[in-house]
């Protein structure tokens, strides 16, 4: 819907139509949690930034229950399934937008298909989630360590109702290292989360989840696996499929097929480190991606920036953020990297309400160039990582991220700010 | 401090002798606010990071009550006023450092030097305010809208006193644009301060200021004016002052004269986009000075990197910061400056506790060189600041801070960061 809205402001004579399978368009996905904790009033539609009415009323032909079926890059058309009349016809393109999203990733288990096995993608999903919680729902399994997943273990939790995270590994949010995982983990417990790490879920039954460890009794179940591209639509089409599955995209957000373009979580990016293709579903990459195809769309020309995987959660009071590479991510892209760890506070330490913070830095030998970093503290502390993300986007050594000029003032931290407290020890290991 | 302990570390065999007018060592000025207001419990020994017993115990010859009162460069001596005993005398040096200070501005008025008339500067004037504030001082005015002032208002408040800033402009905070020190202003009536903006102090009486519209009754005056250089020592001894009457300094920290050298709120620093001498009083600036100038002491080579006076003051749950330069100061700097503003809020929208805030950045017409920054809205947002920071030492345009891949996530911000909304709002403008 972005590209749609910036086809319409930069081509205002330009027909746009929108294929949408269900029903709502332009809604914050992130806000699943907030809204079935509770914390955000107002049910599902809190989270609807802009209706099919009100794009309709800008110009845009959005057709809701429209199921894009099969697209012909050849003839140039795409084959569509009207729900609400039963009948399947073809319409005609001249430039093609693949929007097709990501999918809850559904391992192939006995009983995944099973009715209270959930993902939380749609608004459809966060109506039933948001109906379970109201309705008393009350034992909750969780499948998987992602964020979304903790995200809703602590929102059924303000529920009243009892959430058991099952993780294969020994610790949850697999994309930072184990350390940080194990605080995350910590937290979770500590607010009333059940946390089973090292735990394989065997499949489902009605009433319960069947684990390595035995079953586990569930009235719902979660999934918290992480995110798939949607591009069995694109693949089926002939649109070349790369890095994990991802539509392959050029940063004008051109897919390999002329007139075709992919924006969103079907869609690759580029990593800012590496160069290399990466996927990584974010909400701000999906706004990102629609904005650039849109404009060229309509004969525009902008490039989508490279990206480095910067991410932030607030978990049980706790704010943990990520960006660029870990170490080990680092050294799998064939970087000789080392990192710097410290810990402090948030407030200059004569306060007593001082909250801890610690702070990892990787850097690449020899050369000191900042590769990526991990924050884990309160929530306004996890997002000093934007500091550190413009550092690397900016190719800065730690030496020169160590000599910035952060703000100071004691009710936000010791006269040196926990990322130069951080440069600073990892200029000693470079 | 800094500098001696730097010495220390990379010299342990030589002689380091530190003379202190006063009786206390490595303390946080800027605390004193806290301590005066209560946040801040154990008094203003909570302050002291260490004590001249503690640097005596590393080694450190720390001197107290022994004020510095000549400085012979050519003879390579100080003249010493040993208070204790009553006597001077010559201590020969081969290394001097000049770490004299700041002192409050204190305007030549009548009633200037009466004993209800304090400084904020020294943990001597912190015992004073916090002992008045615990004897129940009824009436406090502020002179001046600096932000020790402002700070120290609050602080009077929540000790059960009234509190009234007296200050010539219309608005506090004269280094801010004069809406966002409106917007102070008006925080700070809501917080029970009273303002009197473009009011004149015209001199002082036993219980009373005298002011343009009249007298004001007072238990106690604070000044918060701002902070001059204390240069008088080292401009008596023919070393070179320059900017605001700052101790000019390279960027070694070395002064115009061989073998002295100079650190903190007494020396010049400079600018780093406009490459100007520059005197900003800062703990930051002062701490990192004393770090350059002690390692360049002991014989090390290190540099002092140019400054942005990043700050940032929390008053009354209110968040303020500023980098770089405003608008004014880049027009009054030579450069064809704008400035964009945005307002938005540091939550997604469908949260009910989100809270405003306001980013104003200031870059170069054509070029779109980003040259500052100023934020106001809760205290989190403000440090955002620390993102600009780092772009304008990047030397970053507004549009690739518009492409920053900042961390979102509901209970942050909407989708885009505000530093990168108002950087899309200032590339409209370039």
């Amino acid at each position: 819907m972005t590209a749609a809205s910036r086809i319409r402001g930069a081509a205002p004579d330009d027909e746009i139509i929108v294929l949408e399978a269900g029903r709502f368009t332009s809604y914050s996905a992130c806000g699943i949690p907030f809204v079935v904790g509770g914390v955000v009033t107002g049910g599902v539609e809190a989270l609807i930034a802009r209706s099919p009415e009100e794009h309709r009323r800008r110009g845009i032909d959005v057709r809701i229950h429209h199921e894009a079926m099969a697209i012909d890059t050849g003839a140039g058309d795409v084959e569509v399934l009207d729900e609400g009349a039963g009948r399947t016809f073809r319409l005609g393109y001249d430039q093609l937008l693949v929007a097709t999203g990501g999918a809850p990733i559904r391992p192939d288990l006995p009983g995944i298909n099973l009715p209270f096995v959930r993902g939380v993608q749609s608004l459809q999903d966060a109506e039933v989630l948001l109906g379970l919680a109201e309705q008393g729902c009350h034992r909750v399994v969780v499948v998987g360590g992602g964020y979304i997943g903790l995200e809703l273990a602590e929102s059924f939790i303000e529920r009243g109702c009892t959430a058991t995270i099952v993780e294969r590994q020994a610790q949850p949010l697999g994309m930072i290292d184990a350390d940080f995982g194990q605080r995350v983990a910590a937290a979770l417990v500590g607010h009333g989360v059940e946390f089973r790490g090292k735990v394989d879920v065997e499949g489902f039954e009605p009433g319960q989840v069947i684990t390595s460890e035995g079953p586990l009794e569930a009235d719902l179940v979660v999934l918290g696996i992480g995110v798939r591209p949607r591009s069995e639509l694109a693949a089926a089409a002939g649109i070349e499929i790369g890095v994990a599955d991802a539509i392959t995209v050029d940063d004008r957000q051109a897919t390999s097929v002329d007139g075709v373009w992919s924006a969103g979580d079907c869609a690759a990016s580029t990593h800012l480190v590496t160069g290399q293709p990466v996927y990584i579903a974010l909400g701000t990459y999906a706004n990102r991606h629609g904005r650039v195809a849109g404009l060229n769309m309509a004969g525009g020309e902008l490039r989508s920036p490279p990206v480095l995987g910067t991410a932030i959660t607030k978990l049980c009071q706790l704010g943990i953020a990520i960006t660029g590479l870990t170490e080990r991510a680092a050294v799998d892209a064939g970087l000789d990297a080392f990192s710097a760890t410290i810990d402090t506070t948030t407030k200059a330490g004569y306060f007593s309400d001082a909250e801890a913070v610690t702070v990892r830095l990787t850097a690449e030998r020899d050369t000191g160039r900042l590769l990526g970093a991990q924050i884990i503290g309160s929530d306004s502390a996890a997002k000093r990582i934007d500091t550190v993300a413009t550092a690397i986007t900016a190719g800065m050594t730690v030496a020169q991220v160590a000599d910035l000029d952060l703000a100071y003032a004691p009710p936000f931290s010791s006269v040196w700010d926990p990322v130069a407290v951080a440069a600073r020890e990892a200029i000693k290991l470079v």
